[in-house]
């Protein structure tokens, strides 16, 4: 017997029985931290023991430190508050379809691995002999500029700068209504963060890029999938889920869809911006892909004037990813709000990177950059798709321009199992299903044509589908 | 009679004093953008007609877009969705001693202005030189540190490098457990994303630093203030609160407190970690002021080991305000998810800035010159006491190191009216209560000795003084 028991006045099995149940549902997490305990007269009742019996389990299990009583309100179980892992918001995904797995993959992997499934271009596309420039004349600039904080919304030369370049796109906006955020991704948490509450339905293209997922998991919302068509979201699926869900916002791509190249017509922006005036629905453009269009596409900010529509977008994918810098158009109201809101979650903005991207845009360089880049995506575009098809990999859609290519699988290949093996060779690879919200894409892959100029990838890619399909004869 | 009525069933007055009692109460925003209207027939009921006629005029609202239905679950306001302004969060604050207005009052004073109530330091007074020395190396620098994103905790090499600073303060923590940031501000955020519901009491030191206030407002947790005395928290009140408040989280200053200047004696860090054991509350220890500090005060990371305390950190009042970069030092576990939720909602980290701030922290000068800012503050310091106390201004401590000087004002003159009347003359101060939760500070003042150099500053406070208390002799 138990020496405590030999205290109590209760018999000591059933005190250890109720320390046990109440232990059993900590470990396996039905009571997580921070949750509370049933009261002592529910717990005595479900258990069948007195009252004084729970009394005494929960003291020796307040006193062990497992529980602890908040005066007037019962027990609670101890240890570090249940935090908010995204993990385990919604059900765990596999790996390999994970969308911050696909982040962090891409991101962590060395110098030697191989990335089709990446989001960028690789360093030596990037604009380097002007952001070079640019770091020689901020090393020549007043005090200030590399020691202070910014102004609340961003320093005013850049967003003059970016107020005429999204005037190319038909987008009227003063530099007043530009908030400049730390990227794209940090523009799209602002703008959550100050319309969603957790529940909230969202829109999104499904497939559609896929950190929006992980973006929206953290803020708890519910992501709604529309499926996506060569020119724009389906209109008859997107009117049924503005029905059905009563959602807050939709998130989309302009120019480029990310990962399929589309890009939206006219008339289905026409139609979009009706259905969403009805239904009261603000939508998030985000235009990060703006450079690397041959052909302009509709921008559903120029068609709304920037009323119910907020246009966000960085320069990570063209300039740079290591100077951290994106912006936020939006109504003058609602740009008031988020400045207070991006001061009190990151209070300054960075100076020093924005002075970087000015320089970098304003230099005589940059246009002619950018063309260069074009054609070369142009190239690689049809290159990949030449080396693919032979494999049985096919384009959905032949895009005008960027750097994805989407891309079906021979019939019967899974596309997590396909990066699971390429993973194992050194390659990264972006599975459909990471990208679609639905579940419907695990026959896809998303090749980045810039990121796919190695033999080894497609011979790494021969190899596993061979693997994968014994039956199919080698490419 | 309105010609709608021709078609209704219902008398037209009836229908139009429902229709117009719903659009005052949207005007009037008892009813807000996404609320729910009442029932059709808590309407009926309330306004004593028919519920056909709520009916009615429901659908007529609807019609008009003032309202809108969602199938199965009733009315609800349309319009935008109503937006998380933080304003609109708790009371409404005085705006001179918002903790917003302040920060954007700070930022957006023109060069002209006397700041004697911001947070930074002058820009001559930063680590110039070896700023610029840092930009002339990163201008030769491998292309993917200009061009690639970083990985997902922040470069490698910084991390070393603050892991070896962290040790130098006892906080032994390996580079893994290091989650680079985009500012402290930023890490904090995260931290309390991480960690907080909605709801959720927070513990702060009354007064603390006021963007912590701004900050726990956009995370909509119950700021609880306690008494902060000249070796820390009041340890009685501190006790008092855990019991009462249950809190998830104590947000606190390491080295030198802001406002006050105030230092944690090691008997007070002691037995605050054993409350905190006790209640399983999670510590964040802000350590932003570590390189200003003269004597070594105690970190609540170095006698925890990490485990329950979180300490983040940046380069801002050292370095520079233009490059952000900040750090979180917590639990493996913890820093594993606080990654994946720095990806979903920024992604990358600032590649750029991290190699700044490491080729800065690492130039042979950097020493050297916070040695001499540390001696110019001193210097500052007692000038600035020195021409205070004439006034009737008089420190509440005397701090050992740092650039705040927390003073009390003479009998009768409130902080808020003080700083208005300054702003007026183009001095922009921080008045006692944005520091203070319970808004007991109002008596005190907290000064920037190093933006309080300025003769003018003294003339403008003496008038205002002045003007505040007739019967006062001039100084």
């Amino acid at each position: 017997m138990d020496t405590r028991a030999l205290t109590a006045t209760q018999p000591a099995t059933r005190i250890e029985a109720v320390m046990a149940a109440v232990r059993a549902r900590i470990a396996s997490r039905a009571l997580s931290a921070g949750a509370r305990l049933p009261s002592v007269r529910a717990q005595a009742k479900a258990m069948g023991v007195s009252v004084s019996t729970v009394v005494e389990a929960y003291e020796r299990l307040a006193a062990e430190g497992a529980i602890r009583a908040r005066p007037g309100s019962g027990f609670y179980v101890a240890g570090p508050p249940a935090p908010l892992a995204l993990a385990e918001i919604g059900p765990r995904l596999d790996r390999a379809v994970d969308p911050l797995w696909i982040s962090r993959q891409s991101l962590e992997a060395g110098g030697e691995a191989l990335k089709p499934g990446c989001g960028w271009l690789p360093a030596d596309w990037m604009f380097e002999a002007g952001l070079r420039r640019g770091l020689r004349t901020l090393a020549r600039a007043p005090a200030p500029d590399l020691t202070d904080y910014a102004t609340p919304r961003g320093p005013a030369g850049l967003r003059a700068v970016l107020a005429r370049r999204l005037a190319g796109n038909g987008v009227e906006v003063a530099p007043e209504r530009l908030l400049l955020t730390e990227s794209g991704t940090h523009a799209i948490d602002l703008v959550c963060r100050f319309l969603l509450e957790p529940g909230d339905a969202v829109l999104v293209d499904d497939p559609c890029y896929f950190n929006f997922h992980a973006l929206l998991k953290a803020h708890r919302a519910k992501v709604v999938g529309v499926r996506w068509t060569p020119t724009g979201p389906d209109l008859d699926a997107f009117a049924t889920a503005l029905e059905r869900h009563a959602p807050r916002l939709y998130i989309t791509n302009s120019a480029i869809q990310n990962p399929t190249g589309a890009t939206l017509s006219p008339a289905v922006a026409h139609r979009l911006l009706q259905l969403a005036e009805r239904a009261a629905l603000v939508i998030v453009e985000d235009d990060i892909f703006a450079d690397f269009e041959t052909v302009p596409a509709p921008r559903l900010a120029a068609f709304d004037g920037l009323s119910r529509v907020v246009q966000i977008g960085s320069f990570s994918k063209s300039l740079s990813a290591a100077a951290r810098c994106g912006y936020i158009a939006a109504r003058a109201d609602w740009v008031e709000s988020l400045t207070d809101l991006k001061i009190a979650t990151s209070f300054g903005g960075g100076r020093l990177d924005a002075a970087l991207v000015q320089a970098a845009l304003t230099d005589g360089g940059y246009r002619r950059h950018m063309e260069g880049v074009r054609q070369r995506l142009a190239r690689a575009m049809e290159a990949t798709a030449a080396r693919l098809r032979p494999l049985g990999i096919e384009p959905w859609l032949e895009p005008r321009a960027g750097m994805f290519l989407w891309c079906r699988l021979p019939a019967g290949i899974d596309a997590a199992a396909l990066a699971r093996a390429a993973l194992a060779e050194g390659v990264v690879l972006a599975p459909g299903n990471a990208f679609s919200p639905s579940g419907t894409a695990g026959g896809f892959m998303r090749f980045n044509v810039a990121q796919s100029l190695e033999p080894r990838l497609f011979e790494v890619l021969a190899r596993a589908l061979d693997t994968l399909a014994p039956s199919r004869a080698p490419a």
